[in-house]
């Protein structure tokens, strides 16, 4: 005689509706009896009605991708790279945008949750993210972009190391004074990006003051305005390292509404390359970071961690986290470049 | 003695599984007995137990957006006009780039009804898009920036007016043999703007001859194939308008590469306005859609729908469907000027 519901429900000492609720990925079961029914059903080699299983397995053929900023073609081109290799693994991908608000970002971690997506792919916002109920309810989870805590499996490239290269370029040029317009104070993106300004200016001899650093939000306005603060302190910097792409067109529309010409009066540097930087005048120098191979590489890593956490039913956090740091490269255009 | 499920049941001659499923959001139920068990459930005011209510309620908190091309800045501004609307009224936006891929964009669909999300807003694919299953399952739809059918709500530009006005701007300059680059032939607003084009070409007193026309892929590198292809033609134009944003850089990769100079050996006007339009060189012509407004639009009408949905169990397509069609405009820069 087969096994039935009934019996993993008295072996697992519950009701029969916990056990349906549990086995077709219901969430809102609490953990411990969720697992207990997972055991007993498991022990009693319960598979499930086939609704059931039609169910679970609908739903594990998702993955979600939580990203800060839909608007930043960093992370439209990351996507690209976990389309495309979820879609081979025969994956679906539900994009959430949090907008750099926890808030929402918590909202999307429990939509992810609660839809029992087979794993998530996550660009934590700038404040850290809560992922124990992810770990809780056994979802895998990778970072992307900005590094969660040691038991997350991450992908970002090195940071401070982009935007050392990037300041150093501009102080070979001939610039004297760069200044540095940076993401929020709370992102570690930010904050890396910062200490590479300061290192390749501390390595040059000069005392990298922090009047010449701007914290702003990754958003055009925020750009703009922090790039009209630094031009007008007493003591302006003569270039900018701008650290990402968004804030970069900010740069360029106040120097341009100053008259102030790029490559001549003031050299620029962005972070991340867009397919419009070498159009614009003069076009744009800037830190590529390989963002479909982010998204590439984080996918393959999730992807992992779900193919064993079905197989193996103990918890995927048990063995080692890893972090793959990717490598920037300077791609050297006019905007950098001093013409007297 | 309040009502039951098994009342509810009973009712609908039904098993406790089936309404359980029902009232749970199971979506693999069929849709005739489903109607019976929501009706019945209604008849008897059964409100179901907390756990299911709190599931229904959990599940209808989601929209979803589905756009054909997460590169595109066009799809992102929508993406941002539909999030702030749909975070307004409490709900929360799940992605998916169906990349003008059909199957992908059936898969999508069929996640969006399995999710039980409260209604859909899509962008169709160039080939069409197959909506009767949500329609069945009474989940609104709201098609943007294509026209799907009659029976659909839906929000768009006036694309052949758009590409009317641009093709017009390029002869009062005095262009004298302007081309088109347009998206897919079977995308209606690649047929529209490429409509508009002819148009404004027959309206000048000029015959509008396909050679002059190519339909591409609405991506970069399918607009730079295009441009050469119309280039090395025995009359190449010398003006270009091109239908979206993507396919321009491909145009200026081009027109570049061959040492010409736009806005003096040929004119350009792009679709769709971005951040970095103004700082090509020369400064890109567009035709500029209101792209925010088209998702927040979109959106608004969607949440009516939604609500009426829910108030009123008949059948939400019964009233009529609505089309909003939003107007473009022309944003004059350097690229589309005659200066010999």
């Amino acid at each position: 005689m087969p096994t039935t519901i009934k019996d993993v429900a008295a072996r697992a000492d519950v009701s029969v509706a916990t056990v349906s609720r549990v086995l077709n990925g219901v969430a809102s079961v609490d953990p411990a009896m969720a697992r207990r029914v997972r055991a007993a059903a498991k022990a009693l080699g319960y598979e499930g009605n086939p609704v059931a299983r039609s169910l679970r397995t609908q739903k594990s053929d998702l993955l979600a991708l939580i990203i800060s900023d839909i608007g930043n073609p960093f992370f439209t081109a990351v996507a690209r790279g976990v389309e495309d290799v979820a879609q081979t693994a025969g994956y679906s991908v539900l994009l959430c945008n949090s907008d750099e608000d926890s808030q929402k970002e918590s909202r999307y971690l429990d939509i992810a949750r609660r839809s029992m997506v087979a794993g998530v792919l996550l660009s934590p916002n700038a404040g850290g993210s809560d992922v124990t109920a992810l770990q809780r309810a056994n979802i895998p989870v990778v970072a992307i972009d900005r590094a969660l805590d040691e038991s997350i499996d991450s992908v970002f490239v090195d940071s401070s190391e982009g935007a050392r290269s990037a300041t150093e370029h501009l102080l070979e040029q001939g610039w004297r004074r760069p200044g540095c317009i940076t993401g929020p104070r709370e992102a570690d993106t930010a904050e890396r990006r910062a200490r590479g300004f300061r290192e390749a200016l501390t390595q040059s001899g000069t005392h990298p003051s922090d009047s010449l650093i701007r914290y702003a939000d990754y958003r055009v306005a925020g750009g703009r305005a922090a790039t009209a603060e630094l031009l007008d302190s007493p003591t302006p910097p003569d270039a900018f390292f701008v650290a990402n792409s968004e804030m970069v067109i900010g740069a360029i529309e106040e120097i341009r509404s100053r008259g102030m010409r790029i490559g001549h009066d003031i050299g620029l540097v962005g972070f991340d390359d867009t397919p419009w930087a070498p159009f614009v005048d003069p076009p744009l120098t800037v830190i590529d970071q390989p963002a479909y191979d982010i998204g590439a590489e984080a996918t393959r890593m999730l992807l992992q961690r779900v193919n064993r956490a079905s197989t193996d039913s103990s918890n995927q956090t048990s063995d080692l986290a890893r972090t793959v740091l990717l490598r920037t490269s300077l791609i050297v255009r006019g905007s950098s470049l001093r013409r007297l």
